[in-house]
């Protein structure tokens, strides 16, 4: 394929259009909410896939001597025993869901308001019920599993806990350890990719159909709530997360939150958000344009379009070459790329942020894509966003964000946002 | 006053009536959103504070022989420095807005993402620009802020990022501590409790509009999305927490979610849900009954209402005593009598969660009023839920929550949720 070839393969439309309301998107122009047969497949796909995640565990376990694992993070629970918490349920739940992984048996911990959940929906456990705390029950769950040295995820336990254990059962040594979930993960089985998908058609289906609400006058906050309720009403679980929704000079902010400022004809409006659907996340970018785009807006947009495209170009190559067995590249190597794109051309600074994350159970997760992230090749199946921006403080900023998945071994690298990437003109 | 008048004074139909549709709330009978100009002067009265929540703090440092105090908790750096990160903001900022507290000044953590935010929003502290990993600008933070000994939020810190601290600068001591700025933040300004109100208020105007729209055959998750809905069209920052909608036997359970379960005529319907104003939060409870209530369930929430009744006659009492300069009891005594008059009855168990527990800039805070709450007074001028309940597994549930201000010195006991307490009957 030449380069050209591959953008067109991920856009369609890869020369950028402007689209006005008569060649905007629709939203039956993506995939519909999930079914509930389709939701009860994925529940049995994580069902039956739940062994096999913790028999890669247990391999780890064995090679680095330890004969238990301590989980805290609520993406873990999930993931190796069911429980379908997410990060807003994790404060009020106290203990609920931690669990003991040993040669055997897995043991999850509830009180008394959760041993019904933890029965149906981490089947597959042991039930440790606990009415008291953590350390009070620690040296009975760590005798009941019969072991002796456990490695903790020490990046999220917190440090008085940890004091707490050692105090509570002397005899069982603790072994920080972070990241071994987090890198079994990042590799990601076909339904979990497909959830993902699901939740990024359930965000473009709603972005399409607000695209008419949007003229000169209403707000940010306004705009930000009701794109909220099209995804929650449009099949969606939960947001991923709060939704952005930056007018003008705000897009400048890789990190603002939605205001009382009015939208204003002749600026960008960005939107950063995401929906949860059966668990998995979707995150996209899109900014568009309020009225006419000015000349310098729409080569701030054309140049962060192009600082994509080499990208995606680049993912193609790479994966070509690594069927035949080699490793993919590090994942910071695609940000340089992306980066020197701006750069080169030398008008507006590149992001200060990262060039994308994978995204799954939570909404930022391996693999990554930063100047910063782990120096260690792309998983061969996985899922992640591709967002570089250009922001120029006090004026305007311009972030594309979609969300793609890498399957060397299937020859597949797919955009699964699939909202377009034109220049979409509103209000007017 | 006999307990009869107590009770009349925080309720003032204390004689439970049952409310049908030409005698429910209406919107307008509670305080309207807080003006603009309200906002503002909270925001004053939190700058004008700051300064004496910090003596206090340096108080204790002083006191506990600490020459620096490391904040990690969000609710700290909110009520310390400013910044008004809630926890939904957490994950995503890294470590900004974590903040070293030294002799004269504050340090708060920001990296280029927010570092405009910081410089706004806690404009008494002194940003510290951080790019990298915490523990590779702690030397260089502590050195800033010459300290040498320093207390830091255990509970809260994970251990991975204790051993990095001691690793990186074994010279500084690390103290592990837990609750200081708790113990200081559950004695309320009075700034704080207009906040808890007026998000009280937007809560109680919220489900007196949903009333009608409440019939059998709409969903659980479909109210809790509507009232979701007019809490944060109608004044509120955001939710408190994600709302609990339990139809019928689900309502038994204390920490169930909304299902696509359709409410049914002749069942209880139990909301449990809370607005943020402000950054302060409102929770309340309230279970209705759809249709005309059976003979069992109507007196299930009269015992659940005596079980209130007897907290607030007691609070009166206690309050009176506490102001001839005695404490007021411990949280738990109030438990253990609200408990006592559901056992006496001795038709049905006792709620298995504890009768009540503070809230303010979190959901759940100091004073505790569990069974196995602090073993200390309750504060002097403070705001917690009283909220029993009875829970028949598989059949039914019924609690009431509301929200008391406990103000001693003042001569105050109001009850701050006012959406009325008596059996409202809907759907018909």
């Amino acid at each position: 394929m030449t380069e050209r070839d591959v953008v067109t393969k991920l856009f369609p439309d890869s020369e950028l259009r402007e689209l006005r309301p008569d060649q905007w998107p629709h939203p039956a122009d993506f995939a519909a909410p999930p079914s509930a047969t389709q939701r009860a497949a994925w529940v049995e796909a994580d069902r039956s896939a739940r062994p096999g995640r913790l028999a890669k565990l247990r391999e780890r376990m064995a090679a680095e001597g330890v004969d238990g694992y301590f989980g805290v993070r609520w993406e873990h629970m999930r993931y190796l025993t069911g429980l379908p918490f997410d990060e807003s349920e994790v404060t009020g739940s106290g203990d609920t869901g931690k669990f003991l992984v040993g040669a055997d048996q897995v043991w999850v911990i509830a009180d008394s308001r959760y041993t019904i959940a933890v029965k149906r929906e981490a089947p597959e456990s042991t039930l440790y019920e606990a009415n008291g705390q953590l350390a009070e029950l620690w040296p009975g769950l760590t005798e009941a599993a019969g072991v002796k040295r456990v490695a903790i995820e020490a990046a999220t336990i917190p440090h008085l806990t940890w004091e707490r254990l050692v105090a509570a059962a002397p005899e069982v040594e603790l072994v920080p350890i972070e990241g071994w979930v987090e890198a079994q993960r990042q590799l990601k089985e076909p339904s979990e990719l497909e959830r993902v998908a699901a939740a990024c058609a359930i965000a473009d289906r709603a972005l399409a159909s607000l695209l008419p609400s949007i003229r000169p006058g209403v707000t940010e906050k306004e705009l930000a709530l009701d794109l909220e309720w099209r995804i929650r009403t449009g099949g969606a679980d939960r947001l991923a997360f709060d939704v952005a929704c930056l007018a003008g000079p705000e897009a400048a902010l890789p990190h603002g939150s939605p205001g009382d400022r009015p939208v204003t004809a002749g600026s960008v409006l960005l939107f950063d958000f995401g929906a949860q659907c059966a668990g998995y996340r979707s995150d996209m970018t899109r900014t568009l344009f309020v009225g006419e785009p000015g000349a310098r807006d729409a080569d701030v947009y054309r140049l962060v379009a192009a600082a994509q495209d080499i990208v995606f170009e680049r993912l193609w190559e790479d994966m070509s070459s690594a069927q035949g067995g080699t490793d993919m590249p590090m994942g910071r190597a695609y940000d340089a790329l992306s980066r020197a794109v701006i750069d080169a051309d030398g008008r507006w600074p590149a992001y200060g942020h990262g060039l994308g994350h994978g995204i799954g159970l939570a909404t930022h997760e391996l693999p990554g894509l930063g100047r910063r992230s782990p120096e260690e090749p792309l998983p061969r199946r996985t899922v992640f966003s591709v967002e570089p921006g250009i922001y120029i403080e006090g004026e305007m900023g311009v972030r594309i964000e979609d969300l793609v998945v890498l399957d060397v071994d299937a020859g597949r690298l797919d955009r699964v946002t699939q909202f377009p990437r034109d220049l979409v003109i509103v209000g007017v």
